[in-house]
């Protein structure tokens, strides 16, 4: 059995953690630490965890997470880097949820995060957690950087394009919407329910964090020079993340070669669903489980080829994808725990 | 391995049946009907079930049940009488989730239901498959007649009430709310989006199905004419039960007795959760799981008790129930393939 | 024109208020205080006012209130006794949308409230702000208390039935369920669109403020003694109010009859809306507009009778009540600036 | 008083038009037809309009519309072109919210709606129903093509641009997001509350039936060829709508060059808000009003210039429009029964 440690699990990708791990037949959960809530039981904050997860929370000073075989990092941004370097001096892995680790160039994380890096010498191990672009760095990895939500079905939906260098790197259009689930478990007005019920609303549109991070990996494709512009929304739905792509083609290629470009990246992936061309994808049919669903467009013909790519935020976009990390660090099929079919109604 | 067939498997109890029996351990799903259907792939209907469930529907008159072990039935009321005959004389077990079999008096179930029962001679082996009190019948049983889902929450609720004989079984309130998916899945206005989200009602007031189920079956709990007034709601939300159970005391007893007659009933039931007295259970922490949780008040220490009782309706309100049932009919762990934790945020 | 203040601009019946008075033939918008956003414009904060209310806040310091007609008191409870003598001196009438003057029982207020009563001077004087039920004295008052919300439906549901002697004062039940919006704009994790979304609990069933207010007032009804059982809950909705009142019937009586006394006691009521016999009123039709509309059952023609009552929390339930005081204090139509009609769908 | 006729009163442009008209001071509603709920009282249907309209519906055969002042066509596509002729040739004046006279070419309007255009003598003098772009045009009509609610955002939104020929006409982006009640009334299962809400997803990516009618408008606008990539989305809220449009800039000009272009083009609209550049626009901020918001946006100062445009659907996007037309053609003040404030929170 993996000894499992999560650090901070009172927001919504350490409960989604706990609900995935507790069920996990190869996960033993050892400690969850939170400062604040240092005592509770984790199911007198989360009452679906009742009967199913008997741990409480301890702060972070009472439990010794080099006990551990992986901590996760279900932290705000700045905590892992502050930790992760003793863990990994004992032999403990880490996977950061947060952004600490997924941008190489310091200084574009610290123009990005407004924080200083405090263990810029982990940037060149860490590996970027995005399983079906970059599985067998991670097989042997002892940090990982968990990609973003966003950035994930960007990758997912730009990459097989970008490597085949059929559209324009340069001009690279993503219109994405995202459930509130995504901003967190935090007291704010901006995302009461009678605020953001029956409502719609793009945010962030002068300059997102998670546009660095995409273009970086993007970069990574192809030799031409990525140019993103990318504009989040937020949906009235707890969960589920909807990206919207828009690339301009600069080949001369059938919607049969499309299709097939996708099909064959993902082929015998287990969580990408290629679905047939022209498809509609929609966030329910991801709720709750690790599946990522795509589909391809091509409006008129025309030349301008659209991406679908749908995902549950809290599950491919952040904790199932954490999981399905650490699966394949411990050498464990890379699906296991992940099996459940998403909740449809 | 179970061989599973499914008769009527396009409305929301039997996508949930398939949910569910597809990662069941035991389980192949063997067939699926529906006339209207006949040759669709069961995953173009519901693109939740991509990569999970290749199984296509087929016409009734194209597939042999008799070749299952068990068959649900999650069709409109009137079906499962007319063909469950010929499956049990078969040896083919029956499970129902609808409400052919619910109610022993064939006049009350023919004015309740407006159809002629086909099957009358049936209605004295059909057991009720309310598990957590009907569990040792039901072990034995070929045929179940799968609970209504207010029903099961009244059931529950009241009973150690009724059983201890403290509160007055003439004078009972249920106060229900269900999630809109409990109305099925018909194209009819009153359920659209656009008409019951941002949006709450009561609805069937003068006289709802479940009462004359829900009477007879409390009715077996005490010596006593059981009178009960329920009142259905629809709440704007998908999945989710909640009732608002109130009863008169008649004996003097303490509070702690109270929660004592509730932590005595349901103690070692893996599916109903006892919470302290005085808690204020939330339907999401039971959605998409088989659990049902309870919580006892008793307002300014009067003589009235309220019992509030939350499940998911398409679980253990019917599908769950329905696979809890299939699971002691086999001989297998009553919680088989029933684990997953409730999706919480 | 009526010169009006508004203390506490900030909430949602703040906010009501504003888009109200801000169309009201007969008002001047003339002052809105808020010592937090001091010279913020309130566009800034409600776009949906831009280019109709150019106001900004102003700190409670910087304005001069007694130039006001009338001033409305939108604030958390304890500010309205603060102010209100000095205005009340001056000759301002004070209108108050918190709980401050609803009790006239000093004691039971400071029970309730858990604050001091720091003018109980004007305890007598103040008006209990039921129009239906207390026209005249409004007509008359300097100082209005405006009723709770969930206390309006309950007054109008259960007035007929207590006034005219035909149900047991004594065992009266009130199952509520609220719209989000009723618990404010409040930076709190319990009212996030993530934590009340898709979910439905009931709150505070041990004992809630609105519980005194309205036995209180409805002990003036009837010489026999009230006892009230009151169970609110929460729905996933922004706008809207229903409320399930049961009575015992304790004479004998017809539904005719019954109707009769809900026609009779609100013929000639603008805003009260007394559906068909066994109809369900639904909150949408409510939505935006200060209508309040309830229908009478009796199931199985048995001793209970049930009132179902809708309304919208923040018109009927709160600043629409608070202008229809207000239209009567100055003696103008009742219904002036009231009479838009609901938002359906 | 202008005597208003309203054909297909039943769907949710129809009751819309009711909302707004029965509050009209220059209004009297004298028939509202529908075939098959005639003689039913329109109140019944939408218990929103109980003691506020007291029209029943009656059958097209029972009623003569030739006595109206004007006729609202809410219907499906085809209807108004049926009926227009006789009523315009009796000088009645006809505004038609369906697409029956918005595309002037008839080998067009029948390839994108598959009907044979029945009048199609009248497509000549059809006016475009869009009152910023074309009000004096508006003021002189007897036939009105009310606009599409996509096209509209899209139109307000690209104007400027285009009309400047600040950005590549040949390469327009709108990602559009609509809630629900954009498709109607109808008893289909795609649209009931437990498919589409918590979800979300793109549809008719393929072909739009508005891509062709707002192109032909944009095309007007500029002699450069004009191509458009339209992609709409089903947002889980009733009422809304929300734009992203992407320009190609091909000039070089600053942000408050562009800032100014849409101040200037909008400067005095009572119905059109330009927010500050940056802003954030919320559909909520509209809701159940008639104004349309938007902002211009140009992330990192690239060449890429997005501008966001919110309105209600049902409102600026269908029966205000409808409404703010009529005024005009009947010299009104344009904003009669048009002043109220969107419902927010």
């Amino acid at each position: 059995m993996i000894k499992v440690g999560i650090v901070g699990g009172t927001g919504y990708t350490g409960v989604e953690l706990l609900r995935l791990l507790a069920v996990h037949p190869e996960v033993q959960l050892t400690a969850i630490t939170s400062r604040k809530e240092d005592g509770l039981p984790v199911a007198d904050m989360y009452p679906s965890l009742r009967g199913r997860v008997n741990l409480a929370f301890s702060a972070p000073d009472k439990v010794d997470l080099t006990q551990c075989d992986v901590v996760f990092f279900a932290t705000p941004h700045g905590v892992a880097m502050a930790q992760a370097p003793e863990l990994l001096a004992k032999g403990v892995k880490v996977i950061d949820l947060a952004a600490d680790f997924r941008i190489k160039d310091r200084a574009v994380f610290e123009k990005t995060y407004k924080i200083d890096h405090t263990a810029p010498e982990l940037l060149e191990q860490a590996v970027y957690g995005l399983v079906e672009l970059n599985r067998e760095e991670i097989k042997g990895a002892n940090l990982i950087a968990n990609p973003g939500c966003y950035p994930n079905t960007m990758q997912i939906g730009f990459a097989p394009l970008l490597k085949a260098g059929v559209i324009d790197a340069g001009n690279l259009i993503a219109d994405c919407k995202s459930g509130v689930s995504g901003a967190g478990r935090k007291a704010e007005i901006g995302i009461l329910f009678s605020e953001s019920s029956d409502n719609f609303k793009a945010y962030g549109v002068a300059g997102h964090r998670h546009t660095p991070e995409t273009t970086a990996q993007l970069q990574r494709l192809t030799s031409d020079k990525v140019a993103l512009v990318f504009t989040p929304h937020l949906v009235p739905m707890i969960r589920g993340m909807h990206s919207t792509l828009y690339g301009k083609l600069t080949k001369d290629i059938s919607n049969d070669e499309l299709q097939k470009l996708f099909e064959d990246a993902y082929a015998g992936e287990q969580f990408i669903d290629v679905m047939p061309f022209g498809s509609h994808p929609e966030t329910r049919t991801t709720k709750g489980s690790n599946m990522l669903r795509l589909a391809v467009h091509r409006p008129d013909n025309g030349n301008t080829v659209i991406v679908l790519v749908v995902q549950d935020n809290l599950v491919k976009g952040a904790s199932g994808q954490a999981v399905q990390c650490m699966n394949l660090m411990f050498g464990l099929e890379e699906s296991l725990g992940l099996n459940t079919i998403a909740l449809l109604p």
